[in-house]
């Protein structure tokens, strides 16, 4: 059993935090937005969700499922007062309809807003001309939607943002967090980090960086960006406190992240896909994390006209270190994973420097939960108990970043035959 | 007479180019895309213009003309066949339109396409939330549009986008052409120069510039991205061979650049309207110099998968030092101009460093026009000649930066009463 048993609060559950905050988690219904929402109640914040469910949409459109079964929203949020006490208002609509969006502050007034509503994979992205536009669109119009909204409404509402390591891409020097100061020619200015985004998506938050930085220049907003390294795992406190708050958890080629995905693979002895040789290496974070960092955010706003950013991760893999890593956790498990190079899908450097600064989030007071056996054990259980439920056509990439239109039409006859 | 008679030809009108090429100018009706059009045409090349005519639309909006009576585009490619004996094609419709985009290149064939085809207003994008969303979602579609299209039906095509010097906004050190090398922490690599934009509109360019950095990188496309400065002057060689081809002039507060206004202004008695302090300085060229920096970056097409910058730019100028000059050929002429120094509109240093790089055009070929007393009377007396039209109502800045919402309403009321 996953449920019930497999954490230990580390909390007492009822204690009321120093400051309670009313928080609106935009794409609360999402992958990293629905434990943050839950984390962030139980620590009794006044919590509200908003969510068009785009994303289970998407799912649809690519005949995907997450892994793990997860409730509509509403039974989701029942489950959640049930076992919590605790209630978590919803709004449902999408803040690129700005009248939704401005009803919604006008009648909550936030605090903060933690901003996650926006499609969030690269390669949704890189399908073809429809999804790139799509991907830029929905979330450029989404976060500028959010900056007049907060202008207008709560000009002293905080702005928490999700961002992505991905902006940086891979340069040869070390990637500080947001800012770098430069000495050219004798002078020197303290100047935005040069961003070498690498996919539509990745571009599209690097748009919202710069469109935030104007904002809180212009308007004397309060911002902090978040620039989120791969989340895995799927289990936070909360979450383990019912099956009916079960996260999702992607393993799909589109929407599925490197580890997760090594994870489902090794469940069912699927090789691991490793893209080209694997030596391309990013920051990674346990999902507790992530949820962890937005509440250190909320608790230490950027100040009026500041746009902080943090990276935010724990640790730095080679995408062959975590399928090494899977490897050997599976091993003992008694599962058998080998490893598949495939030809990269993807245009990025296979070999390359990284090294990332992460020491904001640490420095207010983060305790990162290290990529560990137990972790990885956890993710291979969860993958065996739904094991019923994975996709293999799902899981060989099939957007060719080189490819301007790639064919991601569901093939049903393939997929049903192959239904573990 | 201002036509026929100001210019003396430097060419031979009917020379052969080295290279005849197919020359596609989005945006061709335009203030820049014009007289690039002609310009490339007599060269030589073969030229094709796309435009919407949404410009003329905008003019509609804001109840403004341009100074100069512009003819309907039929009517100036009839003329420039009268007085050239060439034709120009001419594509009707919008870039933001994948189809007709694609139909257009497909037909057409282009060598290089030019692509004017943006809302270039800071203050238009700056009016309120639908204008910004507008803007960025107009410029950035329009160009993701024309990435998908050139590698799909053309990819050796080169790209020449034109960028904005406002994307590098104000640093405290020297401005490179793109791109800067960094040593940090003892690596050195060279990266994109980072961007301070100071309107939505100028974000927007941002991110276009980041979306075809990755396009050259992933489809090895050619590009080069033109950062162009503030365009002064309306008439070139070939526009002063008829009035039909006359060029368009804006001098109102959201499509006029300062150095029109200005003369617009001397050139009625009205007050120069510099905006604060005046230390704001940029860099900026005679639209002499548009045409030919376009003719160069066509003739040194960029390789397969670089993304070239230029500065494109003559001179630096402080936005009081132009006033002054304005003021000097003004007082020649026998017109008093007085400087009036307005609670600036923008949100932007009224003092600060700025040394920006502009030497890569020049080493192509460029022999800039320097702003000179014989351009600045031209300019006073082409607004002399049309002071009839001049509408003194739209000279006061209206785009306040600091408010989400500005009024941009017409006053016709006002307007009327106010004309000369």
């Amino acid at each position: 059993m996953l449920f019930r048993r497999q954490f230990i609060f580390p909390r007492q559950f009822n204690s009321k935090p120093e400051k309670i905050m009313k928080l609106l988690v935009l794409g609360g219904d999402g992958y990293c937005g629905w434990p943050t929402a839950l984390y962030l109640s139980r620590l009794g914040h006044d919590v509200a969700i908003a969510d068009s469910f785009v994303r289970r949409l998407w799912d649809y459109e690519l005949g995907a499922e997450t892994l793990t079964p997860i409730a509509p929203l509403p039974q989701r949020l029942r489950a959640w007062q049930r076992v919590s006490g605790k209630t978590i208002r919803s709004y449902v609509g999408d803040i690129t309809h700005y009248e939704f969006l401005a009803s919604m502050l006008v009648e909550f007034k936030p605090d903060a807003v933690i901003h996650f509503a926006e499609q969030r994979a690269a390669p949704y992205s890189m399908i073809d001309r429809e999804h790139a536009v799509f991907t830029q669109v929905n979330n450029v119009v989404g976060t500028l939607n959010l900056l007049f909204a907060i202008r207008e409404i709560c000009p002293d509402c905080h702005l928490v943002k999700l961002g992505t390591m991905g902006e940086y891409g891979t340069p040869n020097i070390d990637i500080e967090e947001g800012y770098i100061e430069i000495e050219h020619n004798g002078r020197r200015d303290v100047l935005p980090f040069p961003k070498q985004p690498g996919s539509f998506y990745h571009l599209s938050k690097v748009h919202d960086t710069h469109n935030i930085a104007f904002a809180c220049r212009i308007w004397k907003l309060r911002a902090t960006d978040l620039n989120q390294g791969v989340v895995y795992g799927t289990l936070t406190d909360e979450i383990a406190m019912d099956e009916a708050l079960i996260n999702r958890l992607d393993y799909d080629e589109v929407f599925g992240t490197a580890l997760n995905r090594f994870c489902v693979e090794a469940a069912i002895g699927h090789p691991l896909t490793v893209y080209g040789r694997g030596g391309q290496t990013r920051g990674f974070l346990d999902i507790r994390d992530t949820v962890r960092c937005i509440e250190l955010a909320c608790l230490n706003p950027a100040a009026p006209g500041e746009m902080r950013v943090y990276n935010q991760f724990t640790e730095q893999f080679s995408v062959l270190q975590l399928a090494q890593l899977v490897q050997a956790a599976a091993s003992k498990l008694g599962l058998k994973a080998e490893l598949h190079h495939l030809p990269p899908p993807r245009v990025e450097l296979e070999e390359h420097y990284f090294n990332a600064k992460h020491t904001k989030l640490a420095d207010l007071g983060l305790l990162p939960h290290k990529l560990s056996d137990a972790l990885l054990d956890s993710l291979v259980n969860i993958a065996l108990k739904y094991r019923d439920r994975i996709d293999t056509t799902l899981l060989m990439p099939r957007v060719n970043w080189r490819e301007p239109r790639n064919d991601r039409r569901m093939q049903p006859g393939v997929a049903m035959a192959a239904r573990v």
